[in-house]
């Protein structure tokens, strides 16, 4: 343990990573170096500052990685239409490896020889934290502190704060709520506490981001999306940044009750686990992007990233960002999204994402050839016939030899 | 086509089947047997014996297939959470292997030498039931009007009906819509019309199983359904068969305004085209048959079904039911349904189906292992650091080597 | 059929082809433009020229595309590791998009309005062609004389032949062989014959382009094949051209005997058909890929490329080389060649390709990680233990929970 | 340490695992119960018995498990063509499981509480065993002593053989051979010594079951193999047992030098590690089953199998044979081997396997389709221009808007 001179810690302000910053400073007797990100948690950064200088911190890194965030993360994610166990938006998944990058750059700006992140030695993001750090700085170490040390329930935690003087208080969050909570500008995720209980529903004072469908606007609200190559570059005829579309669709989604979501689902580490997630942007952009290339995308093409997202967003979830096959993908996706520019109309009701329309000037909707009226030409329905008898023929062959389907 | 001697027509019984009926006792001097069958569209079937008789049509079918319908396709489609393209649900595509399989059936008993049936040339389900009907019996012959004659066009139709007899009032149908419909048990569709364009949105009295969202009740209603194998056996504790389970999902969905879909889809014939869709039981049976599966599935095995799901919908979407690969990845998926069993409670409000809870003898949740409380040791979390390192390794290595990742 | 003005023939200079010029002019009233390419097949061009001259052919194109042929289109697919059901290194498939490029160029040089081909109706040539066309030039138009016309026939073809002063000499190809073949510098196929017997096994004397394994030299012979990028740059230190490597390759291996393959395939359009194939040099190249990507490539790079592979090469094998999704999965599959640079030794041995040796500087082989004697703390033997307990978890869980695996 | 009472040792009475024997008596203080299993390696077992009474073992299991190593894993893999990164027949992983499985077994009948193996903590077999033995019986514990101890050389061992009285001599093989080996009834390994260096070709006598092909017979031999649903029932017409169809393949392959391989592959574990391979009867049959399958199996079937191939193997190697995911994926391998009878006919000659010809009272060859002569009607050429018009299809939209392929 003596080996660790400068570790940096992500740092968030509160009680549980104000614990791991003053056990760090005693446990391995090494300087600590902090960092705090502003990933559109909608969190005040200073008061971690404020926190970190009274603990003795010098060096305090606190950075707005929003238009980050979404540009290079948020944005090339929904480009594949990733939805891990065909439900969960992977708003915790996307947000690690930017966090892990970061740690890894200061470490190395600070001459730092570890990171540490409060992660739990059960989930998933310590995984993906690790991952990261060891793919962009493989002699990089790794602290843990939950899968070290002894403070293993709420108690003894607490008991370690005020042995060491670290205010209650910190922790605003967790006195409120009964439920770990993670936000950044893609989503709010609940768990543990009654959602321990699958068969359980949650009060509704748990959901935090959106108002109840019951309670959201009788009247609905249409909203225009443009798209350039896959990404949403104005809504409403707006131009916008990334993170400036992703909190407007936020606020837009909330205000609908649109992205609510309870499931259970498979860590990486190998049990199921209850989860409730917020996600109203983000739902908005995954239907949506499926209409913008469901006129733009050759069939083939948009059948080949079907099959393979489930993967693309195993990846992801897994840890698995910054990883040569994560990229190989990426370039297989972003090349698919070259014609995928547009616009999408869509209508907002109540929890409910409808697509009203959808039109591009790249679009390879051929009306003149779908039409149930006279095509003139376009198509020569005759030429069915032979495009089934041979697809239909190894079947036929089967069945001549006698093989049977029934 | 002097060689025809008897055909068994799929017959609605309405205008455009009564034309095609009587062009097949012209054309080909052959006798017609009719064939029409109850999969759940909603319209009394007796007329449809009427109007044959009149046209001197001698051996009449009338089945009820729903029950068969549902147990035997619409069911297995559903263990295997198939959506085509994101967002179909395969409601047109997975009854016309039925119907495919009764016609050659029907063939056989009547001594007919061909089938025939009313789907256009451009359009996929004379694809479904051709390639059905070649894989079952691999001699028979199809006479697919549309792709023949020289009635391309509404006028040319009535025409032809005018100058044979066929009252026009048989098309009732037709006259209320200016779309393209098709329904069975599973759900209502609608093409062609003002859907030709894909920015338009229809307006709303085009919508007919469903209410608009708008005016769904203001009140949300929780259902309980029960699993057997992946099967919906009960509602609200009420065992019943699987066409009752379908059509009171139906009712229920349709009450609360669920189950609306526009979208644009690939055909299997190659030109993309604009649909729209009502499945209020279907959407609800998704999200369900997922959320039972959330607890009960192994992940791996989960992830497999997923990441060969849009291959299965595909395979059903082009017609391919009635085909060895389907059959193969049938056996897989039905293996593993054995313990999706138990209980989903979901509710139904405006539009949305949200699962409250789920619960299962089977479960392999495990609340002991998941929950961020102490755990008294039935999860090790030093484990978690010689996974990731592991998992970790070649990532390691290769940035070891100088390998750049960003 | 009067609207054709000017056709491009894809022209071996053989009867079939000759025949076919004088049907095209006959039938159609038009001017043919031949096109004959030197893509390998080792057979001499310029009597080509002289006999469409001889049938009063304007416009004759005679080109030497073998550079291109393999840089452009061998080159690629083997970075792939393609084959066909197992076994077939798609020697034919690959040349035929290239084909198709050209004759659609020049009937925009020539001002074209269709082109033709002698591929018959039964085979996947025709597809690949005809595709291939319509993906570059989607207005073209396309005569295929096999599937018009009544010469179906060896003897009506003579007679055709007889009748319209083709000579007969024309087809040496043809006399000496009851196979049907083709060739480029891939690959050189028999179709047809006593290979219509799936059980019988065709004479020594088929076989063209290798000596038969017995007859091969007794001692082995060692080369160095060098890549850079995935594709081989040199041999034995020389560099040289794609093409005069795959030549170099052919020479050697079929020296040795290399590269002979008997098989049952399965075609696009639908039936099943026997082939034997000599492929030497590509024998050589897909076996020394695998070993230099053996150590270049990461574990979940490899295999992706692997679960793609098959994919990848139906696309190819069914006439896709021109699609978007062709070009969306070469971009991921280039992508992964960054790396794939160095040396890889091989013995060529009476048949065989052994490889004995593979270094790169981009090796990720790490000899202090996986030796079996002390690594100095290269690897954590303890590491291991967390790594399975936690991808056993699940199935530790689902055995708790009574779940049977046997 | 303390708590264990009765472990289980996989004992293959050599020098490694007679001081593990020892090494468990010691530390644990517990009773060593051996398991020692006849899976075809070749070696006498009886000595180990005699090596266990004399370490004072009481319960000394050795079994003959050769017959169910080949009906139940071997053959079920092989139904599937099952090879790891494109060459691997996985000769080492696929005995693992059953090894597991017998050792958890008999855990059960002697009221052991954990298993022993011999496995290192760097290679794939550990995990393996473990993740075999805790999906069977989860709550067993392991012990794997190369991951415990501090013997981590061959000096540190020798001299704790030397000071536990454990006789040198245990390890026969160890001192023949620079290489660590594995054998059974599929194949022989080598690893380690000079093979640590990739571009170090292994010396000639490193070999064992093969003579080189060199040195093989002059003259080639022919067999003929008979599939009944996928397994070899008979050679040449005699019908024997599993084990000794791949007894008497070893025999015949080792004979013509068949089934050597060099590579270097990927770890589960995250290193990438060079192996060399003798797998004489196992070539073979990979080959012929491939080429019964070739006339038996639909192409859409045989298609989805090579798909999923790859992933079933890795699935083996990495040591999930006793996972549900592998069961539901052998239970569609399985399905599709309901028509693979018939009979294949080999050549085996100095290295190599030719198939010389294949023929099935299943089989869906057709050669009245597939035949370049007048086929009387059976195949209408003409279906194909519609055929590839619509395939074409989504093609010629999308180049008549304009985009580009080149």
């Amino acid at each position: 343990m003596s080996q660790i001179k400068k570790v940096v810690l992500a740092y968030s302000g509160g009680l549980d990573t104000s614990i791991i910053l003053r056990w760090l400073q005693e446990t391995y007797g090494c300087e600590v170096v902090t960092f705090t990100a502003d990933i559109g948690q909608g969190e005040e950064l200073e008061p971690a500052r404020a926190k970190a200088l009274a603990m003795g911190v010098k060096e305090i890194y606190i950075d707005d990685l929003r238009e980050e965030f979404v540009r290079d993360f948020v944005y090339p994610m929904f480009r594949a239409n990733a939805v891990y166990e065909g439900e969960y938006l992977l708003g915790t998944s996307i947000a690690r490896p930017l966090i892990a990058k970061r740690l890894v750059e200061i470490a190395k700006e600070v001459g730092g020889d570890a990171i540490s992140h409060g992660a739990t030695g059960k989930g998933n993001d310590q995984v993906r934290f690790e991952l990261g750090a060891y793919a962009l700085t493989p002699g990089i170490k790794v602290i843990a502190p939950w899968r070290e040390w002894d403070l293993n329930s709420r108690e003894s935690l607490m008991n370690y704060a005020a042995q060491h003087n670290i205010p209650i208080d910190f922790n605003k969050a967790g006195k409120k709520s009964p439920y770990s909570m993670d936000a950044n500008l893609l989503h709010i995720s609940y768990e543990g506490g009654g959602l321990e209980d699958p068969y359980w529903e949650p009060e509704e004072d748990m959901w935090r981001w959106t108002v109840s469908p019951e309670k959201a606007p009788d009247a609905p609200q249409y909203i225009e999306l443009t798209y350039r190559k896959g990404d949403i570059v104005a809504i409403d005829g707006v131009e916008m940044s990334p993170a400036t579309v992703l909190a407007t669709l936020n606020q837009l989604g909330g205000k609908h009750g649109i992205g609510r979501l309870d499931l259970v689902e498979n860590r990486y580490v190998g049990m199921k686990s209850r989860g409730a997630y917020e996600t109203p942007g983000g739902t908005i952009m995954l239907k949506a992007h499926r209409a913008i290339e469901s006129i733009t995308l050759d069939r083939e093409v948009a059948h080949l990233k079907d099959e393979l997202m489930p993967r693309y967003a195993s990846l992801i979830y897994n840890g698995y960002w910054w990883s040569p096959e994560r990229l190989m993908l990426q370039t297989m996706i972003d090349e698919s999204q070259q014609y995928v520019n547009g616009v999408v109309r869509a209508k907002l009701y109540k929890g409910n994402v409808y697509i009203a329309g959808r039109k591009s000037d790249d679009s390879i909707f051929d009306a003149n050839i779908a039409t149930f009226e006279d095509d003139r030409g376009a198509y020569n329905q005759k030429d069915a016939e032979g495009f089934i008898r041979l697809n239909g023929l190894r079947l036929r062959i089967a069945a001549g030899k006698g093989r049977k389907l029934i």
